[in-house]
């Protein structure tokens, strides 16, 4: 039985979704989908536009069969550590045959030998990543130098670097060097991305629009400004969420549990959040009394350099929001890999596999978030909570939802 | 020159605190008055209804030629350290020659044989107090029982009993022992509280309302349903206030922000707060998967006993709010004193009071909070940042105003 990973976010799941999930079954051949899911904040260290409950249940309208959660200790990670935690997590499940992704270059082809080369590369890139760093180079750029660098005696050097400094051809560099990491057996395929650049914020297609595009559209204009680039029952869902109060959650729903944890934190505070490197705990502090207006975009704004990406600086303040600790998050701690298997959702096809994985998984699966006690667990809890503080209508059921709420079903 | 002191929160300032102050004028024939102000947070453990410039200035409004803010270390305490605070800080101008306060009992002869019993007893007031809490009484009530006990011998134990349990011959006993600690020369003189108790929740006079009623009456009608209790400039004042955005300011308008912190603190973490004793941070944790609503009125239902009074619950949540260590608002630190002597506010005569003190005062004057470094002010700009970001509209000019703002004048 083939059985097909893909890692998303699905913020929210729209049509270009739609297409790759397609993609990704015509070409695997699957009887059955995983999808590895972001929780309740992304990779750009943004919060989700709805929460991980609604978002998975749009990946079973979808017709995922199962959905793990990515932990937040992944999740809101550089490329290199978000691909690695959702590649261990398919290859801990058993099951997984393969691992579909998008890319901006469409072929293994292209990728493939580099993953080769930066694999196993005994700290070489890591070093040429820190001095391309040194030259005040944001790191997207750091990395496709410094890879550049490395493949220098391929020939390729200018290659790898116009193909890495497009963002999903980088992420799915890092899914490929993980499998080789992981000495995994997953197969890995990739299905060229459709129409709409990751970050392009206009739709540039009829039906196609990014996930940035679709959610600046209902910041606009609604949800009927969206609703031509989502599928159905994103709209539903969507609707419904945002009625009860759920949604849309945008960084400014935690601008003031983010000041004030950022008012009252000491440089020193600070300095002990994952990701607070090299004084952005003095620019912090720093840019606070600067400001015209106490939004965090603002924030962002003031802190912006041409060293640190927008992504980075979400990120870190992503961290001081929830108090992460770098001891949580080093990479000797992630290097280690997730912890667990939580299962968001699953359906009729999800059930067999989660049977199968009960035998092969090779990590504990959690269907309720009580039923373990691991610091991983208790971050991505921590995060729900302040998630869910942070929602339009503030409710107490939704600030412990986690250890109520069973997976949903089809 | 007479020179009275006042204790004082003004929250909002209402008529019976300008009779009081005429009485207080009167009765030491008061050439000037300072005014000890708390700041942005009270002994209640709640915030104030304005920020603490609006109450300074309807204290200049009142009368009062200097308004000094009494530390958050000491304004967010039990009587006993709070009174310890103020009464080291009308000591420390070196200017004071009176301290009025109203009272119950409205006669010092009632209370001042208590305080002699009281002030030197060697700590055994505090094992009694201890002992009277193990049999799950509340803190006022076992602290009139201890004193009662004490004076057993002197057969006024049930006369102290019935005198300690009124609030405010509570805090009048505990600052006449904070003068005798501290060998002060001022003079206490009490006036006897007119027509409202303290905890009043409803007007009892047609001109005299308790500040609690008051707040209830504005928060209930509106400005103009507390008009007849207020002097027109606190109508004034708060009629602007409101306007601006800058209040009115409850413990709701900060549930966002303390529920950030409790739900990502540990129970470990939790109990590095100041006043989070005997089990407290567990009981919290347990109270907030139980709540039906998250607001802060519903925690403090749930949390409530017989054993924790209602205030000393809020001053716990507060300490947990702006994350005070127990190490600086300790016993031993706290037995220091007051640091510095902040200005808030000065008249005329308020002007030469100041500059007598420059020569006699025992603590550094501060009149601009970036004059001086110490860990108590780091805790009143924090508070007063905090009080700010909480306001219903939030302004960036307000979140660093502290660092701006020299004293207001008359």
């Amino acid at each position: 039985m083939n059985v097909v990973g893909m890692i998303v976010e699905y913020n929210p799941l729209h049509n270009g979704h739609v297409y790759h999930f397609a993609e990704a079954k015509r070409l695997t051949k699957a009887d059955a989908v995983i999808a590895v899911m972001s929780g309740d904040f992304l990779q750009r260290g943004e919060p989700a536009i709805v929460d991980k409950w609604a978002r998975a249940e749009m990946a079973l309208h979808l017709g995922a069969d199962l959905v793990l959660e990515l932990p937040i200790a992944y999740a809101a990670q550089p490329a290199e550590w978000f691909a690695y935690g959702a590649v261990a997590l398919l290859e801990a499940t058993g099951v997984a045959t393969h691992l579909c992704f998008g890319s901006e270059a469409g072929a293994l082809e292209a990728l493939q030998p580099f993953a080769e080369r930066l694999a196993d590369d005994g700290g070489a890139l890591k070093a040429a990543v820190a001095e391309e760093l040194a030259t005040g180079a944001s790191f997207p750029a750091a990395y496709a130098a410094a890879a550049a660098r490395l493949l220098a005696g391929s020939g390729a050097a200018a290659a790898a670097r116009a193909l890495l400094e497009q963002p999903n051809n980088s992420l799915g560099l890092h899914y490929l060097i993980a499998l080789r990491r992981l000495h995994s057996g997953i197969a890995p395929v990739t299905v060229r991305r459709r129409a709409a650049g990751y970050n392009d914020a206009a739709p540039t297609d009829a039906r196609i629009a990014s996930a940035t595009a679709v959610r600046r559209l209902i910041a606009g204009g609604g949800l009927d400004a969206a609703a031509p680039y989502l599928p159905p029952y994103t709209a539903g869902i969507l609707a419904r969420e945002f009625a009860a109060g759920r949604g849309p959650v945008t960084w400014e729903n935690l601008a003031a549990p983010l000041f004030h944890q950022l008012l009252l934190a000491s440089p020193e505070q600070l300095r002990a959040c994952h990701e607070m490197t090299e004084g952005l705990e003095y620019r912090i502090k720093k840019a606070l009394p600067r400001l015209e207006k106490p939004t965090v975009s603002e924030l962002l704004a003031k802190l912006k350099t041409k060293r640190y990406t927008h992504t980075k600086l979400q990120r870190t303040l992503l961290h001081a929001l929830l108090l992460h600790p770098q001891g949580l998050l080093a990479p000797e701690a992630l290097a280690e890999g997730p912890g667990y298997l939580r299962v968001l959702a699953f359906s009729k096809r999800g059930q067999e596999l989660l049977k199968q994985m009960k035998q092969l998984a090779k990590l504990p699966i959690v269907t309720r978030a009580a039923e373990l006690d691991h610091p991983q667990l208790t971050l991505d809890i921590r995060a729900a909570a302040a998630y869910a503080n942070a929602m339009p209508a503030r409710r107490a059921d939704q600030l412990f939802r986690e250890y109520r709420q069973p997976p949903l079903r089809v």
